[in-house]
């Protein structure tokens, strides 16, 4: 019998459930268990895997090969990742592009110090996208970058709405402009401004008797959120919210064009995208094959920190090396 | 002053001259020059490097840090990239899928013998197709692979209807079925033959007073290459080849389709795609880059046989690990 990865996760909210059910379909896999800051009593797993609290996680440190930290990151993995990495294998999703250097810095002394591997940053954006974007760029030297999000739900921004006094509930939603990303994949290489790339369509239930004119100008002149773009604003009820609008898809797509050639005669377009019904449940694919990873460099004696940049593509994989070349390449 | 990776070319065809324009494009790379079977002073490089006769590759050898093999498959480099690794770090394109754990096998062994580095099958596919195939695989463990290749010369094909009698030239186009495409990004996950995803199209240069409609029939019924295809054949004039099909475009995409949840409630859909001016250029940019990541494994020792598989993305890039995380994650 195959001896399975056995996998902890720190944190238990959207991306929590979406590594549960990820790992469940991988037959080298099994959930040890979550840990969570709430009552474990209260916490139903979706895979009815058990529910600890995380102050007692090190009684699981040798159940426990990889833990997957699903916490969010402005404040929970700053201070998770450096500090469960000098106990734990650990894969974050940190995606505060700006701050990875110092996260890296941080988590890489901590488990270096712990003789343990820690993963960071992955996902699509960072992480798949970050990994399309670098290799391309590497291949063709000579071109432009362009990445388009969505159609997809953008939790930050819907939250933004949210605030707004008068508004009960609100979705935003990311929408690349189509003709935008035409002219990138015609090889026209545009130039093009935040609001040529993105629109953003809102849906909003406000109060009785809110003033919606007020809130729609609020919402498109609100500063970095949506005053650079072309926003729509819809009023719905509760009902179509909850009908309409209660899953949390996503996608995009990293495009590089650029030219080879004697002349730079020759133009060629490498484009990867994504179409997500489940972001969380995405991310937490990606995460739990980069736990597998995880796993496996630690095997090898390998101990830092590591961003997606650091690991060879093989590690993910189920399939040994020979396999891999026998039926994959 | 920035000491730059030397590289010699074995090998000069359309292959090796993309691979001597992406070096040319690469502030961190040198040509030192083209090592061919021909006679050197006929051979003119187009970047005006010198070339030399591959048999006096040996007295070079302390000259090239890492020796691009621009052979091919066919005959070339199953005997060139084992010999050759025993004295140079390599990088080849080898790509006959289904000999590869064979010529794996063999260049392992010689490379590891001379303590060398050598990086097999590069390009697009096998290459970066092969990569998105396996992460994606890796990433969504239940789902469903589509590759479809073109619009693209098959040298392959153009070469079978070449040797048909009564055929002075031919090119054939390598095109899929957009329905085909359509469906699979639309998750349908449709079972498709071989005749629905891709159909051929030849241009045909005929000898005068050639039986054209025995030629279209050879064509199509030519068992292998075209009797599992629809196929459209174009008789066109010398002048009209020469004018309208003289470059050498491909490209193609990997889909990858996916499903996860509790109840397999939501699906997702990866995409990696490239559309293609030069294949070989493209391809040859390919090269290079893995020829930058097989110095800088050298450098840290590393020594036998390697897929693209086996390699972090990070050493195709001439940014330090800090400039990426910084810049690109």
């Amino acid at each position: 019998m195959m001896e399975k990865i056995r996998f902890g996760i720190a944190c238990y909210g959207n991306l929590g459930r979406g590594v549960a059910l990820s790992i469940r379909q991988n037959p080298d896999m099994e959930l040890v268990g979550v840990f969570t800051r709430r009552d474990p009593s209260k916490v139903q797993v979706v895979t009815g895997a058990p529910a600890y609290r995380i102050d007692d996680l090190d009684q699981h440190a040798s159940d426990i090969d990889v833990l997957i930290l699903c916490g969010g990151s402005a404040t929970d993995l700053p201070k998770q990742t450096p500090e469960l990495a000098k106990h734990f294998k650990v894969v974050d999703s940190f995606d505060t592009h700006a701050s990875i250097p110092e996260h890296f810095a941080n988590v890489d002394k901590s488990a270096k110090a712990g003789g343990h591997v820690a993963i960071i940053s992955i996902g699509w954006d960072p992480g798949l996208f970050s990994l399309n974007r670098m290799m391309a760029g590497a291949i063709l030297p000579e071109g432009s970058d362009y990445t388009f999000w969505g159609k997809g739900v953008s939790q930050g921004h819907s939250d933004a709405v949210r605030r707004i006094p008068g508004v009960i509930d609100a979705r935003q939603y990311t929408i690349p402009v189509e003709s935008a990303v035409q002219a990138v994949r015609n090889g026209e290489n545009p130039t093009l401004t935040t609001r040529e790339k993105h629109v953003r369509e809102c849906f909003v239930v406000a109060e009785e008797g809110a003033d919606q004119s007020k809130i729609e100008e609020a919402i498109k002149t609100m500063p970095k959120y949506f005053a650079d773009y072309d926003t729509t604003v819809h009023f719905i009820s509760k009902e179509e919210m909850e009908r309409e609008h209660s899953g949390i898809p996503h996608g995009g797509c990293v495009i590089r064009t650029g030219k080879t050639g004697l002349a730079k005669e020759h133009s060629h377009v490498v484009e990867f995208s994504l179409k997500l019904d489940s972001n969380p449940e995405f991310t937490a694919s990606v995460l739990v094959a980069y736990a597998r990873a995880a796993y496996k460099l630690s095997k090898e004696g390998a101990h830092g920190a590591k961003t997606i940049f650091d690991i060879a593509p093989g590690y993910l994989s189920p399939k040994t090396p020979e396999e891999l070349r026998g039926t994959l390449l």
